[in-house]
């Protein structure tokens, strides 16, 4: 049998650009501030990093870069530097690569960074271009996921109320967070009235077009305190992807993703959660549009498949409930750089885990959950840290 | 100090396609072709697999596809499959991640799959179109890799005959391999009078453009035999990335390249080898210029700097020789379709060690190396392996 890595990976360090519209830094500037950021939280010189892994979904001439040009922007050369991508899980799958090398004792420590811009040119390459056959129907990412919302209205008789409570909690969570992109607080009325983008999910259920960039440094837990007290320690890793055609397969209920069922169950079977109510404390979930989040909830155990509504209505996640979640905004207040969100996404965690969140600091906080979902939702990375 | 993982690894089982100009199978066709042919050999079922790792450079709607597509070409759902991309290293530096990834114990069975179909359409997004400064002067592959070509003659004094020695010994070898694109030899007459393509680089000096896929199944050593006693054991694994602008820096000599020899350094060092000549018994390296082979030798050490061409004129490196390089006939003559190449080179060393070789068969092959160069010339991955 596999063995698990629980407690043998630190995070040391953690840095985050502020997110937004960012014209003024270039991709390789917005990398280079995140990464400095994470070798100063972690007191590290940059070579001291043995190895590196990039997140980033569309580079060369879209809208990222690869391996090479994170050797430029931190001058990081002679080094193994890895370019991973897993569509919308591309930034979570690139710490799990770089924390199953650090396992395998190849190296001590390692740098994650993820970063994207999305707006100095439009995205071309995205998931279902060229490659699946509903690009042929012109479904684009609002459009798939909303034939799910549609579909889960019809079977557990919610409506565009529930959406609405999601955006409204994660607009309030984003306006306590300088790094967001949006830092404003909506009402439901605003969530409600807004222009539709494609039914049910009006302009505030859906995430932004954001630039950012974010990176971790990781390192043995055995030799963690040596960079300080404050670290963080991985608790479970899980990654799984399932069919790209779940859309067109007549047995698919359109009311859950099992990509997240299964990565989050081998996630809580390496960490040692039976019940993620009640162990974990807060999470960091996949919020491209205010129906995932509630998919989410319900597909992460966080409640029965069906009730996902229920848990945002009565408030249990919000950033005063008993499972906070995207307590930083989440993709509503920071859009989603493709391959720098699961690593922004680790970064509130570590923030959370050490009690320095501020104005959106979540009480207690010893066990966060971290997850991504793409593919369109045949891929999900789910990662559990907890504090040392 | 970070440990070794030599001898923890082991190819348990090899697959390759034909490699050529294949307009009647698809990208998925080609993965599950290797893939089944690997599991095949290994003896195990599809679904033995815990988790896999794809490499191919230009997915979505480029050359090739990313994971959701390895699972829906293998049926492999519900499983962590990642997708790593590093230019032309991208095969072999899948191949690391998944080795690393065995070796930390979360997984005790991995796939390795590389698939590129570079004929269906052009290549875009390749790795100088847009991020680097190079490609505002047109600098093609050939042309880049010319510049260093011509001024390696310059301060070595070496000529055309040399690079055509190259061409003639990997067509030669390559028309012992089936699975070879071109089966054929040539003359250096016809090498030397073939059409230019970037000075000093003729027609049979260019690696040609083709599809393919190769795919290898590897385990923890300590439970290979149960798969059978025919598995081969990694011995040293190196990967480098310097500067994407050393083109353009006055400092860069022209005629070699620090990636190569820094992966090639950490790779011997992991082996525990001191000396490759006398120690390394054949060698699979990045050909895709002839030039680039020359370079090769000296920056792995099999000769000093500038002596690379006596190496090709004493025929050291022919299948006689004594350090054969490119028995299969290297991608001169299988061509590099890109996330194919490094596992396909992989599948060429195992078969090697195996005394599987047939006509092409490498006497007493025990060591043997496997090279990637990309990025252009940033960005090296090298891998021994060594029979069990």
């Amino acid at each position: 049998m596999p063995e698990s890595i629980k407690d043998k990976i630190a995070i040391i360090g953690a840095g985050c650009t502020k997110f937004g519209d960012i014209f003024d830094q270039s991709y390789e500037d917005l990398l280079a501030e995140a990464a400095f950021a994470a070798f100063a939280d972690a007191r590290i010189e940059p070579d001291r990093v043995e190895a590196a892994w990039l997140g980033t979904f569309s580079p060369y001439a879209g809208n990222g870069k690869a391996s090479v040009s994170l050797a430029d922007a931190l001058r990081l050369y002679g080094k193994p530097l890895t370019r991973v991508e897993n569509y919308c899980a591309t930034g979570t799958d690139a710490f799990r690569n770089a924390a199953m090398a650090v396992a395998s004792g190849v190296y001590d420590v390692a740098l994650v960074a993820g970063a994207e811009k999305l707006k100095d040119r439009p995205v071309r390459g995205i998931a279902w271009e060229g490659g699946h056959p509903y690009q042929h129907d012109g479904l684009t990412a609002p459009g798939v996921f909303a034939l799910a919302a549609n579909r889960y209205f019809y079977r557990y008789g919610a409506d565009r109320t529930a959406l609405a409570k999601v955006s409204v909690k994660n607009h309030h969570n984003g306006a306590l967070n300088p790094k967001a992109h949006f830092q404003m607080e909506v009402s439901e009325e605003q969530v409600l009235k807004a222009p539709i983008v494609a039914w049910p999910f009006g302009l505030f259920d859906c995430c932004p077009t954001t630039d950012g960039a974010a990176a971790v440094v990781i390192c043995r837990a055995d030799m963690a305190r040596q960079f300080g007290a404050n670290y963080v320690l991985v608790k479970g890793l899980g990654l799984a992807v399932t069919s790209g055609r779940p859309w067109y397969d007549a047995a698919y209920d359109y009311v859950g993703f099992a990509a997240t069922r299964a990565a989050s169950e081998e996630a809580y079977r390496m960490a040692g959660i039976r019940n993620p109510v009640g162990e974990i404390d807060l999470a960091e979930v996949h919020d491209c549009f205010t129906w995932t989040e509630i998919c989410n909830y319900e597909d992460l155990g966080f409640c029965p498949k069906g009730e996902g509504t229920h848990f945002i209505g009565e408030g249990r996640s919000a950033l005063s409930g008993d499972l906070p979640v995207n307590p930083s905004g989440g993709l509503k207040s920071f859009g989603h750089p493709i391959g720098a969100s699961g690593v922004r996404m680790i970064y509130e965690i570590v923030t959370q885990l050490r009690g320095a969140a501020g104005a959106r600091q979540v009480r207690d906080a010893e066990l966060g959950l971290v997850h991504n979902l793409g593919g369109p939702g045949a891929v999900a990375c789910v990662i559990v840290l907890g504090r040392s």
